[in-house]
């Protein structure tokens, strides 16, 4: 496994890889979960040459407190990171890709109604943070396909129109949430839960079940859909809504009625932490959950 | 000469010379110059495969009566570019490029003072149009390199700084400036002066001059420069002054001294017609005019 720290080195390495076969890139944070894992083996799998990042990208978080907070642990994630048989890990360092005189940012300027609430997590700040971010890794890296997880919605919102909207030759390809035992989708600050928030997190899939029941039973009004996740989420004391909705994948644009390919989407958060999750539904009894 | 209209074509076929060479690239919006010409065999010489864009980008122009009133002639531009002997001559449809959905824009974001004024040149809305079609077509086209004039200063710092921020593998080469004969450069617009504000005009390469002969004397207070440059400026009542200044070339950021790369520049108006042009001196003798 090669590990490249230096931009330049990248952008050589990439340019060589332009005639060399398909490239798939799995940008992350580090502090590897099983959810990053199930990314490397799909690159692996599907691509003939695997590339990882890791990198804590400082502006898409709203307070530096945030930024210092989130978890590291570089050791570790090699290891996972040889373990999967991943060919090249990048980890550029912050002061190379963002320079004293860094101002060029990628604006996804219209941004549907989640983008745009719940402070530190739907916010201007961070969407712009991520679509600058993931243009510059793209360019550094020249992937042909990169895989996120469907988890976090509105990140592959802004991919998904972040592509399309800047002509990048990039197939984003979005993989399965994987979850604990008890249905929580498993993510980096998961970690940071004490035991009794980390049995209390389990409710925002269950309030995704409640959800896909309805469906199930063939209701379709969005408002009586989402009322039921609510109601079941507001019996867990720990755990604070910030919203539930139903809505568009890639849009993120609200759904009134439920039609094949709507998501439910729960966002909330336990005491700093915020958390998100969603189902989609495609149609009949087929689910991505 | 291949032309080319499908973005999906262009991608397909940028994808193909991953492997076959250089490709150097020449955005421009139409109506071709000689000074356009110029960077076409520039591209040709110093490349293995030659590409021309014609796209008269409707989010750089503030007003649209701007955008409908930009001259237009693609049989005659497809006649010099196939004389020029350019490979692949791409013509992308403002539909195509901006589809209905369409949000995401690349923003230079600190933008230096000359970047914010003059309306309707130095604008946000100028910047930010420039930065966005330019990162889509180098996304389509995949280039080297890419060729642009030095008149367009503005332009020029927009881009060098675009692809630094957003580590775009492209190299701007910036080809000096052609001129007429009485030293104005040439430009799209030229054509829409009547004869005598044509004449008037060449006063903008004049007051260059003055301020290249106080250089050439060993001054070096940009005040003084910029005075004797706006006091030849006003003497021509068809020409109104935008603004003289004395700046760094890549960032345009203000130069009390005058040193070595300084860059003479000069933005000015005749009618609704903005100019700009600039010289810069490389020290002790040597100039780029």
């Amino acid at each position: 496994m090669r590990i490249i720290y230096d931009l330049d080195e990248m952008t050589e390495t990439a340019r060589g890889w332009l005639a060399g076969g398909t490239v798939g890139f799995v940008p992350t944070m580090g502090y590897l979960h099983q959810g990053h894992i199930a990314l490397m083996q799909a690159a692996r799998q599907e691509c003939e040459i695997s590339v990882a990042s890791i990198f804590v990208n400082p502006i898409q978080f709203e307070a530096n407190e945030e930024l210092i907070r989130y978890p590291r642990d570089l050791a570790r994630d090699l290891q996972l990171l040889s373990n999967a048989r991943i060919d090249v890990v990048f980890i550029p360092r912050a002061e190379d890709l963002y320079p004293p005189d860094f101002s060029t940012y990628v604006t996804p300027s219209n941004s549907p109604w989640a983008m745009q609430q719940a402070k530190g997590f739907g916010s201007l700040i961070y969407n712009r943070g991520v679509a600058t971010v993931i243009t510059k890794l793209f360019q550094l890296v020249r992937p042909d396909v990169a895989y996120f997880g469907q988890k976090n919605a509105q990140q592959v919102a802004i991919v998904r129109q972040l592509v399309r909207d800047l002509n990048i030759d990039v197939e984003p390809r979005i993989q399965p949430t994987v979850r604990d035992s008890d249905g929580l989708a498993l993510g980096s600050r998961n970690h940071f839960l004490t035991a009794a928030e980390r049995k209390a997190a389990s409710v925002i899939y269950r309030a995704l079940l409640a959800g896909k029941a309805l469906v199930d039973a063939n209701v379709r009004n969005s408002a009586i859909i989402e009322k039921a996740m609510i109601d079941l989420l507001v019996t867990e004391p720990l755990v604070t809504l910030d919203y539930v909705k139903v809505c568009h994948p890639d849009t993120l644009s609200i759904l009134d009625i439920v039609t094949p390919a709507a998501m439910l989407l729960v966002a909330a958060h336990i005491g700093k932490l915020h958390f998100v999750d969603n189902i989609i539904w495609l149609g009949g009894t087929n689910w991505k959950l």
